[in-house]
């Protein structure tokens, strides 16, 4: 693999910095403020439903999320809550939009190992403002050639990230938290993946981490792929 | 101009199909919802403002509009609003995200016309996976090159895009309806505008339209662009 690697993307949530702790933080609040009507583990249960029901209109990000929340206090309640509620759940997607950016351990330092010897881009997806907001208040935004804001992250989507990149498959490796998202649709195409564990995963997003192919390499944490490369 | 341009970018909403209609009906139901609250002027007035206090946390887009028809409706009736009027806004933003493409006149002739003499792209704002639809329910997308959906039209926006299509802006033409977000921008930049006025624009994308610049051609209707090119 180490010859061959010449651009390497990164998905960026709880792979550059945190997410997914935010958003079960915000799950856990939205779950409290239902608890007159459902026990929480309900109404993450109906929470989930509701976005899943909507994902194919929404797509991915904080707003999606917002919305969500919205329709399953209304139904949860059968119309009975507060509209007070409503509000609660829009500061709680507001405090989500204005989390601070907090890195994850190694990656500034993995960054500036790679620069300049890769060409290294961003591969994620979510809301455009948000992610271009969370990029910009990272620091890390020099470092990269190219930032890819996707609507989703299916073979289709890579296909046409590597088209844009001029990049053939072979010389690809994309690095991420989800064997869904980040790995499995990069090893359909031939190209490389290195899987780095998060300790906690979207359930939308969690699969079977025990998948074995020559072109997927795991890694405890991301300044392991320098082992990997140099 | 004519000899110059190699690169045409098109705004999509109000420029290739229609948009600025479908928000203003769903605006107007919304000030229906609102009638026992406040007369629909005044709840035109406050949805605005929920915008603009949001944008800079939501940017453009559907699910941004939903998010501040649902916190309007909480602030407009301080509260006492029945819950169903939530679920009736959530129907209302559901609606537009499924509206069918209706295709502006003139406009797959003019793009048969350019295509394969100009590098054509699209620049649109709004949500990612919502333009991503209405490109590909509009049958348009083999006409181009590249589409950028941007997070906003300022001259830093455009000025990216330039670098992203290694184009120079004496070689760029940018055609759109909206004088602050397709022209100014791009005047600034020393790139080309065509402006095409549209029958409504939404106020926050309002402008004095009688500006007059060496760089700047106003149209009638998107067709007369192969006039000023051929």
């Amino acid at each position: 693999m180490r010859n061959k690697i010449k651009t390497i993307a990164f998905d960026a949530d709880d792979t550059l910095w945190v997410n997914e702790p935010y958003f079960q933080e915000a799950e856990h609040r939205f779950c409290v403020l239902l608890k007159d009507h459902l026990p929480a583990q309900a109404v993450s249960r109906e929470l989930f439903q509701t976005e899943m029901k909507n994902i194919s209109l929404y797509g991915y990000g904080i707003k999606g999320f917002m919305l969500c929340m919205i329709e399953t206090i209304t139904r949860v309640s059968n119309g009975t809550a507060p509209l007070q509620l409503i509000d609660e759940a829009l500061a709680l997607g507001h405090d989500l939009l204005q989390k601070p950016i907090e890195l994850l351990p190694g990656v500034a330092e993995t960054l500036e190992g790679l620069h300049g010897k890769y060409q290294l881009v961003i591969a994620t997806k979510g809301d455009l403002l948000d992610q271009e907001r969370k990029l910009k208040q990272s620091g890390l935004k020099d470092y990269f050639h190219h930032i890819e804001i996707m609507s989703n992250k299916q073979v289709t989507n890579y296909q046409k990230l590597l088209t844009h990149l001029d990049c053939s498959p072979g010389n690809f490796l994309m690095l991420g938290n989800s064997v869904k998202s980040d790995v499995l649709p990069v090893l359909a195409l031939a190209a490389f993946a290195a899987h780095i564990p998060y300790h906690t995963t979207w359930m939308h997003e969690q699969h079977d981490d025990t998948i074995e192919h020559p072109n997927l390499i795991t890694l405890t944490n991301i300044a392991d792929i320098l082992n990997h490369l140099d």
